[in-house]
């Protein structure tokens, strides 16, 4: 098939730009799974050798990527997604800490895995304090601290945020959280492989991980909770996960989140390099060839791989179909909602307006692109907005 | 290697009789997923089409697990274990229920799975009732329906144990628990693949199922909601699972479980004559070789694969260790708790007595055993027997 008017016609490109959304599993993150599936199958509980041998590897996945966030292996749970432990994470806090208080503070821009979880709370009578951000998409430490009463028990912010990819001041909400004898909780989704993260240096309490966004595979989650932090169980059965997380062990899954984070270890830096070039190339070339375009949250505090862009007087969803007609794939907000129309929270959280939002569209970059890929999209996407816009100023100068 | 005493060595195999811990995944099952890793890795939440080919994948998954419980697609929702199911079942039914009342029945022989979770809601303020079983493993109807209360919201019996194997009567509880109005679930993680189940004909409420028990991956689960049950959601975030579990779908794992439920489907009939023709002549040949054994459970009611066996004047652990380094693999509980020393609650309900449920062993018996497996297991079997009753027989005689 070929793409591209004129008569220069060119190839039709597969270009995958929603990195955040999910990562295709690395070859040798598959490669080092596949054993456990048919040969190394025993039961990670069992105390023959077979189950011995999967319990090493248990072992060897829970080192690597406690190695990767700079914690101890006893401090590292799997779970089955961020999502869970997420959950995890606010649920049994809040139940465990409810005789000291019963009020918790995050952000409006987290995750839904956290915004309706924090709602659930609500509904069982915590009272939650849902931050505002500024217009980069920044918690300012400022109103974190104002939001602290006696009775807060919890802090949760993200680490990175998912549709905009701003980067937040852990250490320092963290430190706060901590002299009012809070404990502080990230969900580091997006965060993890993409920034030098040190929960040791940053002081976290609990964190949430996932392994689907750093090349390993769906279905796999981790939370680290800090060595002393006595967090219930969430899930509850049989003795894994140090009696934390019932369940037989996801074996294949854990052995490929160790991989991608042992991966992600040694390529931290190559990665964040790479794909800022290219992502910095890609909002450049964007900005000169295309009108009333802009950028959405802080350019300086932001995932390398990131562009969220704002394509006026367009509808995201229009474009986000002939983008993919020309083989590029792309997101109108974070994945997760991407099959409802309701607008990104976290762009109107940053002020955005509403028609704006809805020409929205998230590029995330990823280790397997190209300039070459970059190119492509960018040809794609100027002839796409282009049309679309033809067809909204007819619409518009018909008083639509 | 070679095993074996006088002039005959034997070659050491390796046998694998724990086939209700864990299954290996079929290779069939694995070449199914493997392209969704790599390549066909689209988020399923996603609009564009590598994201709707994942959301297809997931779609004819749920119609293969649907065909094999007699279910509409719609009405099975992928988790991440049988112990997550499980813990949704239990603990959102209680919770919605809980203004109708606060009782809930179950039986003394459930997983732990189950046992915990049933405990979490007795701390929670609601009452728990631990219906015993017979000495053959079963629950009796005129039990349960004694059990019965104005007040009782939810009835959990298991399709089939997990140690002693023994099939509950599955239909005629359900109808019980209807009669009164009362929710009925049942955790078939140990039924499904082996016995024929209709969610219609037997009239279930909730059921829960798990990948890695029928060739399928770890870390995939699923319950069965009857539709019309609204059952809430138990893990909060995206709007996976038709809103009713939130996390990126483990894409993987579900392609997975559904080409293992195919399979399942077309072997069920093979794959019961196969096991049960196994596993009756090792008992036969047990019981034969083997003085002062008995089998625990009733055999018309039981698991095609399941011999759990009671070896007077032994420790289990032992036994299990020198079939270990004879290449056997065996259980003496359940996976789940096989690393705790703790006596088995199932055959303490059952009546045995606690000296001689540490002389027991499951073995369990799948689609991979051979007849020539089984032999090399009874001869190993009844070697190591003897050396640990000479041991024992020498403590005996100390007074020990």
């Amino acid at each position: 098939m070929t793409y591209g008017n004129g008569s220069e016609k060119k190839e039709k490109r597969q270009v995958y730009l929603d990195y955040s959304a999910t990562t295709p599993v690395k070859d040798e993150v598959l490669q080092e799974m596949i054993p456990y599936f048919t040969q190394k199958f025993g039961n990670p509980s069992s105390l023959y050798t077979v189950g011995q041998e999967s319990k090493n590897a248990v072992s060897l996945a829970r080192e690597r990527l406690a190695n990767l966030i700079g914690a101890q292996p006893r401090e590292v749970f799997f779970t089955s997604s961020g999502t869970e432990a997420d959950n995890w994470a606010l649920i049994e806090t809040a139940h465990a800490r409810s005789s000291k208080g019963r009020h918790v503070i995050t952000t409006k821009i987290e995750h839904h895995a956290i915004l309706h979880t924090g709602e659930v709370l609500e509904k069982e009578g915590f009272e939650v304090t849902w931050l505002d951000v500024g217009k980069d998409g920044l918690v300012s430490p400022d109103v974190l601290r104002a939001a602290i009463r006696p009775d807060t028990i919890l802090v949760s912010i993200m680490f990175a945020n998912n549709e905009i990819g701003t980067i937040q001041p852990i250490a320092e909400l963290a430190k706060i959280a901590h002299e009012n004898e809070i404990i502080f909780h990230s969900d580091a989704v997006q965060a993890l492989g993409n920034v030098m993260i040190d929960v040791t240096e940053l002081d976290i309490d609990l964190m949430s991980l996932s392994a689907h966004k750093i090349y390993g595979p769906k279905g796999i989650g981790a939370l680290y909770i800090k060595h002393g932090i006595n967090l219930p169980a969430h899930i509850y059965g049989g003795a894994q996960e140090m009696k934390k997380r019932a369940g037989t062990e996801n074996l294949t899954g854990i052995v490929g989140f160790g991989k991608a984070a042992e991966l992600a270890k040694i390529n931290l830096s190559d990665h964040v390099i790479q794909v800022t070039e290219l992502r910095n190339y890609f909002i450049e070339q964007v900005t000169e060839r295309i009108e009333d375009v802009f950028v959405n949250g802080s350019m300086e505090h932001r995932l390398p791989g990131n562009a969220n862009i704002t394509f006026k007087y367009i509808e995201g969803e229009a474009l986000l179909l002939l983008l993919d007609m020309a083989g590029v794939a792309v997101s109108t907000g974070s994945a997760c909602s991407s099959t409802s129309l309701a607008p990104s929270h976290v762009l109107e959280s940053i002020g955005v307006p509403v028609e704006m939002i809805h020409g929205s569209i998230r590029f995330t970059i990823g280790d397997f692109t190209t300039k070459e890929d970059i190119d492509y999209v960018l040809e794609a996407l100027s002839e796409s907005v282009l049309k679309l816009r033809k067809i909204s100023s007819v619409s518009r100068d018909s008083g639509w």
